[in-house]
């Protein structure tokens, strides 16, 4: 399963493509396509991922439409005005990887028309965050405490505080559970 | 229940916050608390809300601990650093009114002790818009088609397109399905 970001705004707050990736890498997705391309932000990001581990990559595109056009499997595209997705998939049919395409305000008809199937988290107006998370959660289920393959640090369960597993040296210290520095949020 | 919206940062790309207010509504929420205060934002988005109808209020908050700290019911605190959510709430007990609360990147140490519960939606850094909709999801549910009270306009379900329902004049026209001014996402 791959992510394709469509109408990111290169120059803007970078902080709402920055959860975007995130939020499909914390469900498991490895692969996101962005577009337009934006180096310093794919860079950033993962940066931040590879400390805690796992396979991750952030491609840029030029055409997210010309994408979705080739892809050789099911595309679901996040939009409000798409069809409900705890009824909708109680009756589709997923074939090959599946491209789940994110918009932003401005999505043209094509990505409509092309989508094997648009794709409603509610029909209220929200979040495109939100709305990968709970269709990410659907497909993959929301991953418990786990620990990834290459992981610098591992955030282990707690009642309270900080619980921060440092996997690069044997003697696996704990930080100040509070003066850890940390990552969002 | 209601959620607590810690860390706003004014003045900066709003579209983080509004996308917390607005998850939050769209799950079913009618009532957030904004630390620190944001009039010119809560006004925007309850002025969008109230066009998709239902009660919805942004209260302003000088001090979200001095809330967290006064609250009459349980209070859960999202975190990667908590305890899985999934696992959580199979043994949680809440009680009374829920104020579910949303840090940023900087989330003071009382917040993690006075929270009844820290609750982790995977231990990844991801995103709080991402986080608080899966919570609200385990709570709540996610709605599918609605009318809520007052509604000016419906979003329906459809295969392509967009199907939008006037509900202020009896003749409920249609407009043209890709030209519709679009509520994001």
């Amino acid at each position: 399963m791959e992510v394709l970001r469509l109408g990111h705004r290169p120059g803007r707050d970078p902080r709402l493509t920055t959860h975007v990736l995130l939020t499909a890498r914390a469900f498991g997705v490895e692969v996101v396509h962005l577009e337009p391309p934006d180096d310093a932000l794919a860079r950033r990001v993962v940066d931040l991922a590879r400390r805690f581990g796992g396979s991750f990559r952030v491609l840029g595109e030029r055409s997210g439409r010309k994408l979705i056009q080739d892809w050789p499997g099911s595309t679901l595209h996040l939009t409000m005005y798409g069809e409900d997705l705890d009824e909708l998939r109680t009756r589709w049919t997923l074939e090959g990887p599946v491209l789940v395409v994110v918009g932003g305000p401005k999505v043209s008809r094509e990505v409509y028309e092309r989508a094997t199937y648009n794709v409603a988290v509610t029909h209220q107006p929200h979040s495109e965050v939100a709305a990968l998370a709970i269709l990410l959660d659907r497909l993959l289920g929301t991953p418990q405490v786990e620990r990834r393959d290459g992981a610098r640090i591992q955030v282990l369960p707690a009642r309270r505080g900080k619980r921060v597993r440092d996997l690069t040296s044997s003697s696996r210290r704990l930080p100040d559970p509070y003066e850890e520095a940390e990552a969002p949020p």
